[in-house]
């Protein structure tokens, strides 16, 4: 395996298109492989700026993206694009024509794009894009742009990991409640009231104003809220521009690199609460002390967070954990 | 603590409403007193009936639940409610309206309500709410009503533990794409399109079966989709009758008893999760080898998702997780 994914890598990084896109899976797929891809590119990552754009479905944040990939095309900078889609099958038709609008962009040997269904538990995704960010990022792209569809738990996620954090709303959504509920004002740095030829827009970022102005920010960089009509190409061109005005208030103080370096601190924990959760998941599916806890937790004989508290600080847990090591399909080697 | 503990209980058990309120407080403080506590209490649960009402801001949530309570205790049924309160302070004046209005029920010794803010994480709520649910059921009611606020993950986790699951809309609303989105169409039992004097009830009423009809939902159950006006006391009465025949429907064939058991299964593993992250985040704040780690990853020399495949697969963490063990404040004696 090692010398065939140093292979892949080394075509990666030569710009071959076929092997970004196979070691994209191999990363989305987890498990001991991705650990190795991504130690593999490792050495190459750190030099991408990475954009999220995020909002509900019909925002028109597809557009957003396709108008700013050709903006970062005409200043001469390569672009990777994540584009997340959504779980549910009600919203797809029109995220399926986005798609196809930008895949304009395909043929342009300086943008790569790359579809993710949300396929899989909720947990799971924003690592696995998290982890899809850096292998774009070792394929030495200026830009990385990441679009996610709603205001839900997964997209704040997803957006705590990028640079500069893109929220596109609709003047009709009115439901900035939405936004603030799932957190998105905390992170947001741009807001854009887009499709801003219809009423409400004014209204709107009035809205979002007030509810920033309440909100606590860095005093180094306060959110800024704009109208757009992207459909028309109209406000697009000033969101390139407060974007990389918020890349160089990132990079001009340390905030960048003490942004980044919290990022993959809370990806580490992450990572190991799940990863944790998966083998524990693994070591009650075999004989043991901690699978008889869990009969009688089933059984209504114990109660469940009881029973938790206790596994983890009696011995059957590290008992059982040392054993299942062994035995573990997925274990990285370092 | 554990003669005090067993002193609390018993006075709860004789119906004292004070003792209620501070095991709850107790439970959901979390930590050793908690699992003492939730272990005290074990052997009187599992007679109640839990009924979980949700859906977004203004849909009339709490007047359908004070009618409800109202008709419980008509049948001559004691009830506990849990008002789960929603983060955003944005939304938060109606709720207190709302919560005093229910107010009229506190004088009836046959009702209790626990209001339940959603300070500290996202994580924890659930768990606290579920672990609070139990404390309610020892304390004898017959019914237990737990109401949030959103169509959120954390609605859903919360719902995810209740016998059944009722849903409210309002007809303007519209977007019962956020209900699919969020998880709930999986798992509501009734939908209940509130306000339904207002334009647009009959095309929601609609559009919901439509939807359900796509879903996979267990052979046994059809889920139900009504209209009510809460605040005329209209519909509410039917509402009743549903989620009886609900109840009947799960107690009738041995579907209450498998939930159930799911169910704790469900909380045992999301609290062992919880809770190895909790020593996880105490184990990198002290010197030893799972820090160091965490130091490389934040000074980007290693990819965050290989170190934590490598902390879990080599035995750095389980000589930290060890020497940690003997120091734990919060471990529970079982």
């Amino acid at each position: 395996m090692s010398a065939q994914l140093d292979q892949l890598v080394e075509k990666m990084r030569r710009g071959e298109r076929r092997a970004l896109g196979r070691l994209l899976t191999i990363v989305e797929q987890g498990g001991a492989q991705a650990v190795q891809a991504l130690e593999a590119v490792h050495r190459y990552t750190g030099g991408a700026y990475v954009i999220g754009v995020t909002g509900p479905p019909g925002a028109g944040k597809s557009t957003t993206v396709d108008r700013l990939i050709a903006l970062y095309r005409a200043a001469g900078k390569s672009v990777g694009v994540l584009a997340v889609d959504p779980t549910s099958p009600f919203t797809g038709g029109a995220f399926l024509g986005d798609r196809i609008r930008m895949q304009q962009h395909f043929l342009d040997s300086g943008v790569f794009i790359r579809s993710m269904a949300t396929r899989g538990g909720v947990g799971g995704l924003p690592r696995m894009v998290k982890a899809s960010i850096r292998a774009l990022d070792a394929s030495a792209k200026d830009i990385i742009i990441v679009e996610t569809v709603g205001v839900g738990q997964t997209e704040v996620e997803v957006m705590q990991v990028v640079d500069t954090v893109v929220v596109v709303l609709v003047p009709e959504a009115g439901d900035a409640i939405q936004t603030m509920k799932a957190g998105l004002l905390e992170i947001a740095d741009i807001f854009v009231v887009n499709k801003a030829d219809r009423p409400g827009a004014g209204r709107l970022v009035s809205e979002l104003e007030a509810m920033l102005h309440m909100a606590e920010k860095a005093p180094w960089w306060q959110p800024a809220v704009m109208e757009a009509q992207a459909l028309n190409d109209v406000g697009v061109d000033q969101l390139f521009r407060v974007i990389q005005e918020h890349e160089q208030a990132l990079k001009g103080s340390s905030n960048l690199t003490r942004k980044r370096r919290e990022r993959q601190r809370q990806e580490f924990f992450t990572t190991l609460e799940e990863e944790a959760g998966v083998l524990l998941k693994r070591l009650t599916a075999r004989e043991g002390e901690v699978a008889a806890v869990l009969t009688k937790v089933e059984q209504g004989e114990e109660d469940p967070y009881v029973a938790a508290a206790r596994v983890l600080s009696d011995g059957a847990f590290l008992r059982d954990w040392m054993a299942e090591r062994g035995r573990r399909p997925n274990a990285g080697d370092g």
